[in-house]
């Protein structure tokens, strides 16, 4: 190789490793690690190498199929230049080939809706516009919506699918008016075309004049599409399945079925002025290529957004992140994700959805849905304002979480979860000695959610075994005894407690009757 | 630059862009992005490519610090030889240059207790062997343990800290003989420090001569130490809090004061020839060099396992994976894992956690603890057996789980939440019309989970107005009439139900009373 030809190889690899190295430093995961899962998936002899070549060098890029038949119409996906735009973007942004301690921007440039970045106090995320001071605090990247997300409320949809719910059209309104109270951006109602009622209720609630925008979730056909419209909603959802289990056991079409009925549905909801979803379901289980193909087909047919939905509940977080991640890529920008909760992930892949760019979240107030349900308004919450405190208090009315709830749950006939965060009965109960006495000097020790922000009180009790001292000491204070009491005798008493608690449960009147009865005998 | 040395450069950048572009196809979180914060973190001056230089080509690495403080003793952090090797590996182990398609060996080199990788057959993660055909799906990569994780088991500690606990020594067998029935690899005890009962129902439990090991959980100091030895567990668990939060406003001691009772207390354990675990609580909001340099300093002293700890349920499964991973490439190699649930992640956190490689759980029944919990068992077994069936299915007694659950529930006075993953009510209920058909063709159209794996079953409702012909076909069939039904006749009666079920709530009575009506006027 002669000295020339080496040293503009030696340039083309310095920039490759720079981008390499910007790419995998920013984000742990790497922004870019989707982008080459496409390129990969069409077509394994593609190398994460030549991807980011052609990320940087090239405006278009031709990746050929693996198989002819996975491709219906020509053998190339068509990346928009503009993806290339915005990815090269979010890879050297602020990259000077210098990798350290760069603050990425507040505002996101692929996103039109302006709203305020993730920023907290509570010691585990950095402060608006300083750099992360550790590696593992959350990483606030160019595509993460953490910040910006919009909810999709499902309760009168998917949570009418959960095994004991009926809503009559009284209930449902109740239902409607909580949710726009609460701040929800949309209100998703049972097909118009599953019965004559549900047809009814959809049109009245339309009505309402509620600030949430309607929608109606109907299968992907022109006979729902113009059942959905005639009820004046403000949206239509469509859905079909494209799991090779739900094309065979389902309702047994080809993807070009699929599509071409698709772009007609979507052409005739959009001439009527309303927006236009379209979501395939299982998609986690779904041929990539097929459903790329067919988001894209769609985006170009002007649909408002597309849906992703973990229909099963399979999904992690990491296949969440990198298949989110992989439609940004190929320019789906704005994007619905759905996520069932088999396998008690439903609100960790929300989070991860929304990291990766996810711009809309399905929720049901309590998770109500199919079988063991979907993403829980109230746990979104819980997760959400810890990651984007600013955004989520400030959008969110949520001091209504727990009378929604309330609501939700008396309508089906179900207990709000023990467990459940934030309005789980026990979510605020400090028990064991270490916990009580650090939690009455700085709440923040053993609280990452400030229970006033939603309108809830926390506890600290001292009738069990497992008690200490400092939380005794803090009883005998409520009880105005604090000054008749050394810190010894405290102790003293504070055993007594445990001797009891090793016996019976005790409540707090049992637990006030042993410092009382210490206190008698100490002014004998 | 002469020639030579371009020649040399160039093939230096070869082997460090293979290796980058290895870690990040394999693993799409790169395996060595935590490296990078490590180093990142001590000092920001060092860019990740003279890191990826020193894995590749020192044997040793020396950091120097940020600022004096942080690091105690001198300006280094050791990083074992062997941490190198085994990151290189991990990097390169089946890599020639070519990134595409080569599948993991099963068995990973770095952990010592052989068990069978992650296989299934149910849609979305590849059979054992083949590499993944998706990009989407799960990635076997060398470092994940999600094929051979142990749990530790927290009711009768973790457990003992939810608000409605109070176990005599009874119930405690109990509990104890059912998780060792269920197959748990440990089960962890209340401090005997907290009360004389806590003290002797320790000592009995330890006498009960279970396959599981018993261990107890204690302050990491020597007194308590003692009295753990004393009951005869199979080992300690050691915690300290190192947040700042925790220093500050609980035990209020230094780092260095930490460290030197550690070992004090480790070398007492290990000297009685019993296990012992050191673990930080609150990790996620500690100081990293710190806590690395804490846990190395345990790890040289003999410590059998290190614990990470989400005391406050504030991590999402990105900052998991981030800091196992980190502490994995410290050569921490065998890692418990504790998370909260405040946030509703930490299910999906565990699982995170033994993708990134830590080797242990810890878990409780229904996920009792303080505030709303930690990793319920149950819903970890419904995660774990759909990314590690074969595993999951041959070493935990699934069919228990339900009889387990309601031993604890029942021992503390709560429900089963409705929407529990497996056990829930609902878990198995299937109700919209379109789940309904494909489920009575293919259950694994809508099941991620196999019910009768837990010893459940599924239900498939067709009292309500969201009903489809299909499943009121599969139902008349079960009433033994199909025969005498036409598909027309069938969709009609449907459509009666669907009448009838927008008026008011249905049983399966009512539902079977339209059917056997609609049946008689046929007859007539």
């Amino acid at each position: 190789m002669c000295r020339a030809s080496l040293e503009r190889e030696a340039r083309r690899k310095d920039k490759v490793e720079r981008a390499l190295v910007t790419s995998v430093a920013r984000c742990v995961i790497p922004d870019t690690g989707s982008m080459e899962t496409v390129a990969r998936c069409v077509n394994p002899t593609v190398s994460f190498l030549d991807l980011q070549r052609h990320l940087l060098i090239l405006p278009k890029l031709h990746l050929s199929t693996r198989t002819e038949d996975t491709l219906p119409n020509n053998n190339t996906i068509d990346l928009d230049p503009r993806a290339f735009a915005s990815t090269v973007d979010i890879m050297c942004g602020t990259c000077n080939g210098d990798t350290a301690g760069a603050a990425p921007p507040a505002a996101n440039s692929t996103t039109d809706n302006a709203a305020p970045s993730a920023s907290t106090s509570n010691g585990v995320y950095p402060a608006q516009g300083k750099p992360a001071s550790s590696p593992y605090q959350l990483v606030q990247d160019y595509i993460s919506n953490v910040g910006r997300f919009k909810i999709i409320e499902s309760t009168l949809r998917e949570g009418e699918q959960f095994a004991n719910a009926f809503f009559d059209l009284e209930t449902k309104i109740k239902i409607a008016k909580a949710l726009d109270n609460f701040g929800v951006d949309y209100i998703e109602l049972t097909s118009p075309v599953a019965s004559q009622g549900s047809y009814d209720d959809c049109k009245a609630i339309c009505q309402l004049g509620l600030k949430a925008k309607i929608l109606t979730h109907v299968r992907c056909n022109m006979e729902d599409a113009r059942k959905a419209v005639e009820c004046g909603v403000n949206g239509v959802d469509l859905v079909i399945g494209t799991s090779s289990f739900l094309r065979e056991y389902s309702h047994g079409k080809s993807m070009d079925m699929i599509k071409s009925t698709a772009l007609e549905v979507i052409a005739y909801i959009k001439s009527k002025g309303i927006e236009v979803r379209f979501s395939s379901e299982d998609s986690f289980r779904s041929n990539l290529v097929d459903i790329l193909h067919l988001y894209q087909a769609c985006d170009k047919a002007g649909v408002d957004r597309v849906g992703v939905a973990d229909t099963v509940g399979g999904a992690t977080p990491r296949m969440v992140y990198d298949l989110i991640r992989t439609l940004r890529g190929c320019l789906i920008l704005t994007l619905e994700t759905h996520f069932h909760d088999d396998t008690g992930c439903a609100v960790a892949n929300a989070h991860s959805a929304l990291e990766a760019g996810a711009t809309h979240v399905d929720t049901s107030v309590l998770g109500i849905g199919e079988r063991n349900g979907i993403t829980p308004l109230g746990a979104l919450m819980a997760r959400m304002v810890v990651t984007a405190p600013d955004y989520v208090k400030s959008k969110y009315n949520l001091k209504a979480l727990k009378s929604l709830e309330t609501l939700v749950a008396d309508a089906v006939q179900v207990n709000i979860p023990f467990n459940n965060p934030v309005t789980g009965f026990c979510a605020f109960t400090h028990k064991a000695g270490i916990h009580a006495k650090a939690i009455l000097a700085n709440p923040s020790t053993y609280e990452i959610i400030d229970p006033h922000d939603f309108g809830m009180t926390r506890y600290v009790s001292i009738n069990s075994r497992i008690t200490g001292w400092n939380a005794v000491k803090a009883r005998i204070e409520q009880l105005g005894l604090g000054s008749e009491f050394s810190d010894d005798q405290i102790k003293e008493v504070t055993a007594k407690i445990k001797q009891m608690a090793d016996i019976r449960p005790l409540a707090i009147d049992d637990t006030d009757s042993i410092i009382r009865s210490y206190h008698l005998d100490l002014q004998v």
